[in-house]
């Protein structure tokens, strides 16, 4: 094996990234080393390329991002095992502590000392990652690869969709970046009656038709709370999915959800918005969640299941594929939103 | 309107029953007189025509039995304000109390002091049933009229499904009568990752197929355990619906489910049966349910926005189609265990 | 029976309230006669006697306002069946329509046709008030008048403290008004680990610790945030039970609960608040919930095992007992916020 | 520090124990090796030195027994940083394997391949004994020796009270062994509205009424069903607790418990039991439950909240203080069932 490998890397503290020969990472008695088949490109990593606010103030360069991969074992420490050579692996790229109560009891994904793979240190826009044993994830080869690189936002989505109740319910998703689309296959999976899609952006609503939303709604043009009340008989939607983030999204979750329904908020907002609270949540008796990552490992599991005996198709939402050394390209396209995700080869084509 | 209608009476404490002609039922002022387009055939019904050990400590004739069916409102009591005449309506046949702790604290399904309109008092089989206003269901004309008549036993199995979690969780349905069918259909309709169905009758094995179960197993020939040990990765299912009553099937139920996993009950059975408590239940961590009826009206709520959105394909359970004068072979040919559900109409086809 | 009666009266859209003979209510044939021993004047009552702008929107005079209470059957309808002639009752003064779809799946208590008598009709503040019998819930002797009128907040409070999990858990209560008073009885008799109780007034303060708050603590003075983390081990409280309903206090509720904890907001708010979606709820794995009124009736049950097997020791809340022509001295008393819970006797002492 | 300590020996399959001379036991990496202060003993260990059927097919001798202790930590392996020489600690003395799919979902109290330290490996009626960093519970200093010796039946206890709805239910205990007895003031602290327990041994009724039981029953001279009937106006209680394993006090719980109720079942049976489903499951719509061990870690952390707040008087159940060299004295005590916890000094009285 040779000692150094390419990589996508954020030298400094600046937009931007450069594809690099960098050194094989080391990995500890715990960890294992993933030579990585195929990565996927979040919306964070765009973040960090283009250096917002956030990326000032969470990354510190030089990092190899990426934490959405599939790959194989190349090797692991002498501590480790349940894994082997040529295991085909995912992983959740939180890294949880296992030691604070949040670990102790069950709830490791809001960990109180987590550190993220690809954010804090790391990555896999990389030929190789290392991740610890506890964190990876083995793959039934039934999954296909395409699949098994974005686990990590897949999760999200069903972590969100199975945060309460959801058979035979109304829902509504109001965003339809990846995870919002995700969620419209894993809502219909697990029997929701209805699924509304809330998008503006018209590459986006088409590609919720495509995944079988039952209306897609465009909220710049349509009345999205008086198309919801009428199809629900007045009453709104039993669950909100909210993926968006944006102020306006979030004002549409609480005008649609009806009384006692439930709002799961996931997609993450820059600035403080404003609720009234005895008319939003008290007088309609409303449950109001903050979903986190994904659960560990119940969100996994569940996932792996659905996706084992064919409950999902996602394709849809798979929208590019390109070679590491064309990471910026897949940057710009990212940028139009005109893509949804874009998968990137680190080793080359399978 | 005449004075009389034609109706399947039970006419004394023997077995049989016959058509008669009898009195159109008067109704009270919170009633509603229902004219019944299609009427179908519990396996409870059989046992009073039978007139087994149950009907004979249970009934007093002379009853017109018959308690799943769908009709159109012919007339109304003074105080009933929710129907109009002509309105496309089914019930819910156990009338409960009101009054009582359960009925007051959303636990109607298990009133101390219900009574089964069919069973303790005249039924559906006939061309005109009274149901209280309070029980009585509308339907949305979307609904086939032959869905619209086995709302009762989809109930049973909706209720049974949902009565913990299931999406992405392995299920095993022991007892493929009509309420295993359809389990079958609402398991896979609300995202069971695999459902294994257990049967000893090769008819109902067959239907159990027809509604796409993922393995049907024959327990006189095949070791269930064995099977499903090696289906689920050496774990057993995450959740049990045992559906027959019959001891074998409830042995099984116990040695197929994981640790930690649910057992819902549902068949009745008519001896007591052993358990090990602690090899059984206590090591296990395990959950056993008791399911009885259907949630008022949470169970018929959700089993319209499955109907109604299209997410059930119940017609290989529907097995004849018989006028109501020829009630008697109805019954034999469900005697040969030959057939599933068959539907009655009482004021000829439709 | 003489046929007319004292009542406090709201004669018009305008401030104050005023003592006036008037008509002993007629009642209908599902409705209850009570004669009102002591009735409990609520933050509601302030609310219509002052005629600020909730109040102008609301309230259609004339009206009798008040809705806690307790009394005696004097009389009832003739489809009564469940109280006779002295009966000790209270009464869920909430009149949930029981056709909509909350009602009919056990969540009345958001019922969309909701109306409240004391609000909407004529209340309890008077020598006789109609109460339909769904609504009437009878009282055990055992249970001192002066719990039986308070009932309703009592309920409030029983409400919010049990919708989670709760025992052997750490609590804040914001806002020591007589509903977070109460709850801090409830949250002590149901396991709570540690109650904190943060509010503004001294008078309220000093309730709280004879209501036996662990800790009580001066948001004007004290660093509330400070103060629950170093006495929660850095991680804040497991729940929050915010009844203050002041922007301040829904700031403190988020600022001192814990990662994956719960707020329940009972307290209404008359602005809108804003909130960092992403910091407050969404990375802390949050769960807001709105409370309103009391399940039905659920919450009945609950509070009367309570107080009935002396659980909640509720004395120091009731801090005056008046006569009910003296109901302006009350309400001024209430308005310096010197008091707590008034007790008012429209029939005189007992 | 010595080479060899003290401790209790299980020499061979025998009936019986010695105290012997044996070598302070080795630690690995990731182990802590604790000083025992306080040990406790349980009834596993009686069916351990009697020899019975049981302990002849799970224990392999030779062996410390000893599974409920606390200590101070001596020495720890190079892996260990959660604890330092000292350190006050109690320990989980179930090893779950961290890798099976009940350990990765929350569910590590029944894990598949546990080891129980004292029953599969050597325990703590010792000097010393070796426990893994990650089942170690560092305690508090305000918790007494003597409760922090018996956190392990305590944590059953609370396992089982809190394994469903407890605040404002009725609830019965059968059989109050020492987790019976723990089980009355947990449920007590935690707004049980009335607790009743059933046993049928004096020395055992008159520790539980020392623990608060509100009634207690003696069900070889009293009609248990009669009279809990008659205490819960014919309802049958909403929860019951059964602790005791014997037929008689199944059959109990069963007839006593409400529709709709739970029951939770610890206590381990010997011998296969009979049950009618219909009748005691599935009319009544009841839920089952099998409680085994102690939720990792909740249990803990819920119990370490009770006792550090003050919420647990558990003194009455403490019967005894020995020094370990009198162990087969205690064991003698605890046959003649005049004994309820025994506790055991192996490095002399503090």
């Amino acid at each position: 094996m040779s000692k150094t490998m390419l990589a996508v890397v954020k030298p400094e503290a600046a937009p931007g990234a450069e594809i690099r020969e960098v050194k094989i990472p080391e990995y500890g008695p715990n960890d294992v080393l993933v030579k990585v088949k195929v990565a996927s490109i979040c919306g964070t990593d765009l973040h960090i390329y283009n250096w917002d606010r956030w990326a000032q103030k969470r990354i510190h360069p030089p990092l190899i991002p990426g934490h959405e991969f599939c790959g194989e074992v190349a090797a692991y420490g002498k501590q480790v095992s349940s894994v082997k050579e040529g295991d085909f692996v995912s992983a959740e790229m939180h890294v949880a502590c296992g030691k604070c109560v949040r670990c102790r009891t069950g709830e490791a994904h809001i960990c109180q000392n987590v550190k993220i793979i690809g954010v804090d240190s790391n990555g896999a826009f990389a030929e190789y990652v290392v991740i610890p044993e506890s964190n990876i994830w083995k793959l039934d080869p039934a999954i296909p690869q395409e699949y098994a690189s974005i686990l990590d936002p897949l999760g999200n989505a069903v972590h969100s969709v199975l945060a309460g109740e959801i058979a035979a319910k109304t829902v509504a998703i109001t965003g339809c970046g990846p995870i919002g689309l995700f969620a419209i296959a894993v809502a219909r999976a697990v029997g929701a009656a209805r699924v509304f899609a809330v998008e503006v952006n018209e590459h986006r609503r088409r590609l919720a038709k495509e995944m079988k939303a039952d209306l897609v709604i465009d909220p710049s043009k349509e009345d999205v709370r008086a198309i919801v009340m009428e199809q629900t008989d007045g009453l709104g939607v039993d669950v909100v999915l909210e993926m968006a983030g944006h102020p306006d999204a979030i004002r549409t979750a609480f005008n649609v959800v009806r009384s006692g329904g439930r709002i799961s908020l996931l997609g993450l907002t820059s600035k403080p918005i404003s609720l009234n609270f005895s008319e939003d949540i008290i007088f309609k008796g409303l449950t109001v969640q903050g979903i986190n990552g994904r659960r560990m490992y119940q969100t996994w599991y569940q996932m792996t299941a659905l996706l084992k005996n064919g409950k999902l198709d996602l394709h849809p939402v798979i929208t590019g594929h390109m070679a590491m050394k064309d990471f910026s390209q897949a940057m710009e396209r990212l940028q139009t939103g005109e893509a949804s995700k874009i998968l990137v080869y680190p080793n080359g084509p399978n």
